[in-house]
């Protein structure tokens, strides 16, 4: 099944976006102006994306003279991606854009995502503009924001350091103000930067006439010394190349070095750097202020983004939006694996179908040697293979295209109904990133296994897509930091309502299933389900002791996530059904194909909850109590 | 811990292999000559594998004027292992062996396939070697097995085809009789072939003299066509240069042309290749008969071993220890990414403890900030990420020397002992391939994780080896193909004595670890997990379709292979708590870390075969019944 018959489903059929089209601020939009949309990012896909998924993981960006070197397939992809407009969809008319449903801006670049993973990183342009017009000043906006949207210049997010990865609380980048005049330049606080910035995904190239890094460095405090802790992070915009209150480059270069490419497993399209700020690699003029970082250079210019110290609360924002973009990356690598194997499972012959007991000869059952090969697709093995796939790609869409609608909400419901969309989503928000990035991977390992050695050749993609996903659990944050927010943070904040609001949903789904008697024992499974980590939850905190709570953080995500994808699969089948019934019509092949997949994981993977939940209920302490030299 | 420690336990303290120098076929060693092999192989490694791991990897094979040009270092790496008697080390000293233990064998390999994976294919030299000495004539073994085991010439087998994977029915590879004299040939019955072979590992290259292929075809029946299945395969030494009765070169190139080289995901130090044999490409001499191979050529000469129809029985020889082989490199792998994922958790700082509540000033516990940054191995999930790879690990390899030690009984000893080591072998083989293959993959892609960002780029060890290791699940009979082989052949053969004698051996754990209070509690959950794989395997067979059975097989090889995983780990216990017991001196750290990781085990993974057993009883068919449409 086509993508795009997927999406239409999950869009219409099942979250009914059309309703979204009521609302004043998509009041201009119909069912024929979203397909519009999703026809010119399906064919711009098709034409600039796919044909050089290959080329860009072959030819790796490479320095030459201090510049990096991509394929030109690489700039054109780029250039469509900008004259779409998507780089600006959700945005008002007022600056050009097309005041897009987050849902469907993010189906919409869905196909962009299957069809070349790694060839753009549009997503973090539009999240460091999206972030600059929410926390940046006018002007901020004016200059840095609106020419990321309209393409003209592009955009990164620079959080992790060499030393500093997952912990941002210790990065040593430093910023200070830029003379005593530093609060008056128009383009916002001035200080002066100096530090190392490391996995940073487009962090240099030659696509764009400027590159807007968002970096977050520590201001010293009175002692002069950093501020410990992520209470002195501060944000700040550090262009590429200067540029004046007009948006107009002044021909100087900003002290932005690249130091180095990194060279990956996968996703090796896009650019991933390390770079130096403030080395004195490109001395800034004189006479700008000397800015007090003595030693190697005046500093990078960079200009401050919220208050001093809200750096990280200002980042959060653009985090969220990217974990959500790095859960449907790994979604659309999950399902363009499971593509590829469902074509070559029935392209493909081998092996001979299993005889039946009453019609072998000598009484004892096996292969008929004298019957024609039959296709892969008629093993037993190769159909769970590829219902475990589908299962995983389409459930983990799904979640995803639910998520965005609940940003949707949270942007343009009713006050109440925008603050349960937001509490949902900070739980919901760790699932769709850790589960696609977990089970979508999972599914491309299947993909490959569907192929034989044929899988493991770069003649097939599936190699590729299997690479390329690895990526994704560390991403925006690795499995272990998403189970410590889910579990450490977000099912506790607010007393734990963001749980009981799930629960709602999810009990809400069983209800209407329990209406149908197709559905009724899996709405029971579910409920049970529900209960089990509900009562995790309960005893993981019941000593209130966070290492022991804790302790099987990872465990308890994996299972919460089987439980929100058994829900969630629930309710798409309830959705077929009650389709089905006001047609009076058969079951057309997709739905049939869609509660396949929903028994396929009420039976084959919710029972795996059982072995998490076990050790998060019991506090299991193995794992922490293991001496370090028995290792 | 090393890996020398770690083969010293389970060689010594639990398998107590200085016993079989009580057989007369291994009078002659004693501990002392056993650790020398060991502490040759350890050195080789060290020296002559391990440093060129990754250039192996970048350096792939390639092809120039025909040949394949391949590193220094694996022309060096090939000649260590030769000159250091490996090759034939469990030959008789009469032929230049050394009399070793297949124990022995299999534990000093390990060092080259922990220091790298693919710089080597010796394994396939020994097995096709090993063969002819049970399967050849005199001359055959005289001329081609011995020239293997010098090391002057090495060994491949050629099953697959482009067409024929998994199904070897399949092979379209013709061997008709070479003149009416074709008996009389003193090197066996000579055919001339043709056809196509595929994924060949080192089909072609420059590092020895000559390569003896073994290949698998088919003799037309009086027809003229070929037999139908496997009963139509027979077996043919097919050097790539001809030699005469004392092995020389007769200075004539056989009609074996190397068509290309596989490019692939990892494994890249081998060769990779497509043979084509009697296409033409080197023409053999005329006058030895026309072969009655029309078009193309006359064929590629080759001498059938064993009789017509015998083929893929031969090979079944080899393919058992090909598929040991395969378990061992995997589990190699996974140790390999253990160590390398240890020393950095115990190297790299990132982030801070865990308040404990009594602690937190505000009531609230979290992340001290001004706590000075832990080692990552301070922190749970890293722990239970290391804990979970050393389990898989060094279990796999338990698992694997237990096998190699059941070959040696099956060898030499008492007709019952050898007969049940037998019998034990073939339930165990398709658990010892397909269980590391899948769990070890499982570490390495931990060991990624635990390296954060550094892990997926090429600046770190850890994801070769993952990718490295994806191959093994389809090397040598897929997952799919070995769990048909476990539940469609294994476990009910002989009236399914074979499983009867696991559960014996499994049973006489758990009655010595009952006599421990420490491992009573996991010897009622081994004992619950065996009578639930019992029960499922007979439910899976209640009706005795096989279609229903088998729907199911790869969750029960699943279930299988930690069932019998958390066996041996009971059993190391038992043997950690006994040696204790007896030197009466506290545990020293490696056997806590044991202990350990059985605990893990036990908590973590034994659990999980409820959801894999769930579908296996039930017989689901949920995978079955899917219409093809609605995929």
């Amino acid at each position: 099944m086509p993508l795009r018959s997927t999406l239409d489903f999950l869009l219409h059929d099942w979250l009914d976006a059309a309703a979204l089209t009521q609302r004043e601020r998509f009041a201009d939009h119909s069912r024929e102006t979203f397909d519009a949309v999703l026809d010119t990012c399906e064919r711009i896909a098709r034409e600039k994306y796919a044909p050089f998924n290959r080329l860009v993981d072959t030819e790796e960006p490479r320095m030459e003279d201090g510049r990096v070197v991509l394929p030109r397939a690489t700039h054109e992809a780029r250039r469509a991606y900008a004259e779409s407009g998507m780089l600006s969809a959700a945005q008002d008319y007022a600056i050009g854009g097309m005041q897009l449903p987050y849902t469907l801006e993010a189906a919409a670049n869905s196909f962009f995502a299957e069809a070349s993973i790694s060839i753009g990183s549009n997503l973090l342009t539009v999240g460091n503009a999206n972030l600059l017009m929410v926390h940046g000043t006018e002007a901020q906006r004016e200059v840095f924001a609106l020419n990321e949207f309209n393409g003209r210049w592009s955009g990164t997010m620079c959080l992790s350091e060499p030393q500093a990865g997952s912990s941002l609380s210790d990065i040593a980048t430093r910023a200070v103000p830029d003379g005593d005049d530093f609060e008056s330049d128009p383009l916002g606080p001035r200080y002066r930067l100096a530090g190392n910035k490391m996995w940073i995904s487009s962090g240099d190239h030659e696509m764009t006439e400027n590159i807007v890094h968002l970096v977050l460095a520590k201001i010293p405090g009175p002692d002069g010394r950093p501020v410990p802790g992520v209470k002195g992070i501060s944000l700040f915009i550090v262009p590429k190349h200067l540029v004046d209150r007009s948006g107009q480059l002044t021909g100087e270069r900003n002290d932005v070095a690249l130091a180095g490419l990194n060279h990956k497993l996968g996703w090796r399209g896009t650019t991933n750097t390390l770079l130096n700020f403030g080395e004195g690699t490109y001395p800034v003029r004189a006479g700008q202020g000397p800015g007090g970082l003595d030693g190697r250079g005046a500093g990078a210019i960079g200009y401050r983004v919220g208050g001093p110290g809200d750096g990280l609360k200002c980042m959060f924002h653009m985090m969220n939006e990217a974990r959500i973009g790095i859960g449907m990356a790994a979604t659309m690598l999950g399902l363009a694996g499971y593509r590829a194997s469902l074509q070559y499972a029935k392209d493909r012959t081998q092996g001979r179908p299993i005889v039946p007991r009453s019609a072998a000869g000598d009484g004892k059952a096996g292969k008929d040697a004298s019957a024609p090969p039959v296709r892969l697709i008629e093993h037993a093995d190769i159909r769970r293979m590829l219902l475990a796939q589908k299962s995983y790609g389409e459930g983990a869409l799904a979640l995803n295209l639910y998520c965005a609608r609940l940003v949707d909400e949270q942007h343009t419901g009713s006050p109440d109904a925008a603050d349960e969309a937001r509490l949902l989503l900070e739980v919901l928000t760790p699932i769709a990133k850790s589960w696609p990035s977990e089970w979508c991977l999972e599914a491309n390992s299947l993909a490959i296994q569907i192929h034989g050695g044929y899988g493991y050749t770069r003649d097939f993609p599936v190699e590729q897509y299997w690479r390329d996903n690895r990526l994704n659990m560390i991403h925006e944050g690795t499995h272990g930091i998403q189970a410590m927010d889910l579990l450490g943070r977000k099912v506790v904040m607010e007393g734990g309502r963001g749980l009981q609001l799930l629960a709602g949903r999810v009990n809400a789904t069983i209800q209407r299933a329990m209406e149908q008697p197709e559905l009724a024992a899996h709405a029971n499974e579910l409920a049970r389900a529900l209960s089990e980590v509900g009562a995790a939850t309960k005893a993981a905190w019941a000593t209130g002791e966070p290492a022991e709570a804790l302790a099987n953080a990872v465990p308890y995500m994996q299972a919460a996530g089987h439980m929100v994808l058994a829900w969630i699969w629930l309710d798409i089948a309830v959705a077929v059904l009650a389709r089905a019934a006001a047609s009076a019509s058969p079951l057309a092949a997709d739905d049939t194909g869609r509660l396949g997949a929903m028994r396929y994981f009420f039976r084959y993977e919710l029972p795996r909850i059982g072995a998490w939940l076990n050790v998060v209920r019991t506090r299991d302490m193995t794992c922490v109590e293991m001496p370090e030299n028995g290792f």
